[in-house]
């Protein structure tokens, strides 16, 4: 059994790490942050907490926090942990970031693309970006864990096989994704209002948005070269969920044909036949997000156009889920050593 | 490990009950009943179970599954358990019925709101009324549970002790309940479609709703006579969540002033102060159903209006969970002797 | 041709306000007031008004308004109003206060409910309660019109009829209503967040909404003596409409029988009969809000419960325009001798 | 005063006709066609026209209709038009056909995407495709126009002037669109019930929905050569509204630069600048759906991304306004010579 703390615990992303962690059989939640709400009961705060949670919220003081726990999670705004983390720090606790922090390597991308200057970017190294089927290996070795963002779970586990393999021309990839509302987070906007939403999609943040350089840069990993996309969300008028609609060119096979249906099918086998978390549906089938609701499944399904030599590749998964504090957990249960999927089994909801 | 049959596993309560009996550590499902989708993969009419549910769905011989498992739900149409239930049967398997069949001990009563006949009154008498907070232990000792409705599982236990303890005049109740749309099944209507519910909400059934003389009737057994009430029931714009906000007058006490709200409370408590999945807000609090969403909880508020002499009782719970897939385990459990809550530890989900 | 100014035509009553006045043959909107966002254009606020109004926001200086209009709406935060109006005003502009100021006839009943001082008592006589359907003729006289609310429009108007005939008994209703999530108006609240809202419902102010004391005044003016009922909005997540349930005793006639849906019928149809904007559904009929929606109508069906002597009745509008701003120029044409509709031949729209 | 009749008036596009011609201040609805409520009431099949239209529905004899008005719409499933129109009644009346029977030039094209048979070819090449907005002066002198659907209005509109000019390589032009439910229509069918629609997101019809080729045909009249794309459709939980998310790569001018924000505005400002209905955002700009809800708009903005060389195009519009109801009205107002915008001037809903 270990302890947890969660700095940014109220937040929709650090209130589903309680909803998870309160089921996982290896883990007591022992520190509530919320500089917002502190001393405040955080079931006052989630009524859905209501008998399941009796603490109190206590602010972020992560050195403190330090001493009292095993495994730090901070579900908090960009620039919060790379300002407070310190050597002792890591070498006291294992630390899953939620924000965007530590996932970037290169220093000057982050600061241009999130505006602020890095405080610790000595850290940067040493962290492991934890999408757990790419990375698995590593994060076990771990000490600090930069958990991915949810479009960019999203985009790139539905891509990952065919930049891999060189089945797609990565300079052509085009990300159109589509994203519930939660991950706006729960800040008080006009934009975020119940009526701003409802009956409403619109695209945001076209060509600018900041999840698109640590796209670019784990598939820039994949492919072995740089790598430069137009990736373009959407706010969609529901509460979970991302779909990611992704268009790239087939690379032609020598005699000029496309790849088969099959030969995509099996690549995607090839690297997600034994991921309990990815579930590949296969050619022509098209994912739902409310099929992986409250899970933390990525679906995957795709079509090819023989008529443009395209394909359009698509996944769908739980923005706060697998897209955030599910994902966090099973890089947890990477770094203790846990069963992968230890308190992960939460069956999609539907309706 | 016991083995469960579902008839009527691709309604949405049906499905419901897959997605909690799949975590259940002592049920597995050996009986994916549909009519409709007979030797059809379950996953392909439920995109969620991809992957967790490899079955093909079965039909409906109750007989054959009699022989099969130790314990059969119906999620079916109103009059198809009472068509085929046999002594044979009940000798064999415990059957937890969702549908009305022998949720009303008056047939006459049962027929006249039904508007079909009661093709076996003979079980009627045995069968247990299921609300667990009330029946426990007629539960236990049962072979036929008829599990309650979801406006009525919501409507009764908000009003429960107070009826109980007669500190409200059950001839002035007034129940006004508001439903998701779950509720109305995966029936394809076209008053249920997207654009006919989304953006709207109408009250339905009123006077004459079919839940009513199930609430009536238990209420009745509460203070020991008749009970007639008005239950108004409301579609909302939401896929789960029932709301009962229930008006009824306080009966003075001696001196001529209304119980106070510690009163209350404290009645609230001594009947549900144990009770895991009742979940007491208190005076002045007002349920979401939010707050309960996906889990088997049913929440409870109250108001005391001075200037009325009427007290306000609100209760929200799942209408898939509690109030029919949820409860329908809690009695399966009892059933069996197994912890009440096993498999049933479910966080509810926000946002 | 008549010039209209708009303090507060940012918020949604406001911007309704200003749909419905871009289509009125008669009127000019010449002051877009808005103190959030003064010298901004509107259209950069309100994007549905790009290419449609060429305005920038002005302030709420309603002295310096009142030369250059002939009318004034005020859709502004309770007791701003009363706090400026002065008697130069209303010399020389007509004003309709689509806020609570001038409502309540009883000035400690208004600052009791709303907790704050009056600033212009001596105006509350003077001031015409804007109902139409009920103070028409008063209101064509006025120079000062209290536009009502949009709770207690709906609640009104579907008891009023049965109330001034005394077919019920006002000491027995209850008026149970749900509305759609503009009614909490664009402020960034977390409460109002997509993500809160979605997939809930909730009732709040239970038994001391703000609304309760002004329903009770007019349907006291209706049977001539006081009336104290129980009230409870509910939050419901829709953009628009509200739905009131409201439950009644009805009064036995000589020889102790129910009066008939006949009856009922008839009583409605001799106050509504003649009215453009109340459409008397009948009998056994549940209005929905959709019905209505974006229209100036209210929709009303009643169904009488022989089992209980009660009598439901209710009534469907749509909160921001017959609740709000299309009443609010249904006043302004009783006020300028136009025809009452004028304006306000807005089909409802579905879906 | 011209009189209408309408064959589908029962269907969604079918009951907008009906909402925005009863305040045409110059039309007559005088047929209410709808094979599946023949003498039923129209107002009892959508209640929000309860006296608003006092007609029964009648069927579709379409030979009969044409003796009685002077303009037919028809609302119906592809074929219909195709197997019963004939050059006596074109001899008699006008047909707007919201169909797609009459929109592809190429019989082949249409015989493959729509899988049957046309029935009167020989009047495919008089039909004038009525994008008003391009092929106005057509339309003045059609006796046949063929409406184009909701997804191809908004495409080709968003694309036209770049593809026209030359600024954009058609053949890199990817469509992502997002539509809400209304666009299904109105069969009682489970993938449209709310609780498979709600809080969830799809694509469908991938690389293979119907309206790809019309997008093609039209663009490729524009640019003067074949024009073969993706389009991708999605499924969103709202009940009006598209999105139109595309992309293309800009043609680089002489020197290799890209063509500039205030080039590709000209260009926009060029064809759309006196058109009422469509209105240009401009650069950055992001369109959302819910500032046309309602009204015959379509809103464009656009982005350029320098990294990737593209442009993103964004377009909106409701989709049985401008998508179909709306459009077809510009064209009928464009065939008898009135303002084109009569009966149009909708004024977007917001919230």
């Amino acid at each position: 059994m270990i302890k947890a703390g969660i700095i940014g615990s109220t937040g929709y992303a650090g209130a589903e790490l309680v909803r998870i962690l309160l089921n996982h059989p290896e883990v007591t939640i022992s520190w509530y942050g919320s500089r917002s709400y502190i001393d405040e009961k955080y079931a006052s705060i989630y009524g859905n907490m209501f008998e399941l949670v009796s603490d109190v919220c206590k602010g972020d003081d992560i050195s403190a926090l330090a001493d009292e726990v095993d495994v730090i999670f901070t579900a908090t705004p960009q620039g919060f942990l790379a300002g407070v983390l310190t050597e002792e720090i890591l070498s006291k606790v294992k630390v899953v970031d939620l924000s965007a922090d530590y996932r970037i390597k290169d220093v000057a991308t982050y600061e241009k693309w999130y505006g602020i200057e890095h405080k610790s970017p000595q850290f940067i190294e040493e962290a492991v970006y934890g999408l757990c089927e790419i990375n698995r290996e590593d994060v076990k070795k771990a000490r600090l864990v930069a958990n991915p963002g949810c479009y960019t779970t999203c985009s790139i586990l539905t891509a990952y096989p065919l930049v891999k393999e060189g089945l797609i021309d990565p300079a052509t990839l085009i990300v159109d994704a589509k994203s519930g509302t939660s991950g706006a987070g729960r800040g008080a906007k006009v934009n975020n209002l119940f009526c701003e939403v409802n009956e409403n999609i619109k695209a945001y943040g076209v060509a600018s948005h900041r999840h698109t350089p640590e796209i670019e840069e784990q598939l820039g990993y994949a492919c072995g070269k740089e790598v430069v996309i137009n990736f373009t969300p959407h706010l969609v008028p529901m509460n979970r969920g991302i779909l990611a609609t992704e268009y790239a060119s087939l690379v032609k096979k020598e005699g000029g044909s496309l790849p088969s249906a099959e030969e995509i099918q099996a690549v995607y086998e090839k690297y997600y036949g034994g991921e309990k978390f990815v579930r590949v549906l296969g050619a022509n089938k098209c994912p739902e997000t409310k099929w992986v609701e409250g899970s933390n499944y990525v679906d995957i399904g795709f079509k090819i156009d023989e008529r443009t030599g395209r394909i359009i590749m698509m996944g769908a998964l739980d923005n706060i889920v697998k897209g955030a504090a599910g994902q966090a957990v099973q890089n947890m249960n990477l770094l203790f050593g846990f069963d992968e999927a230890l308190g992960l089994n939460l069956v999609p909801m539907f309706p």
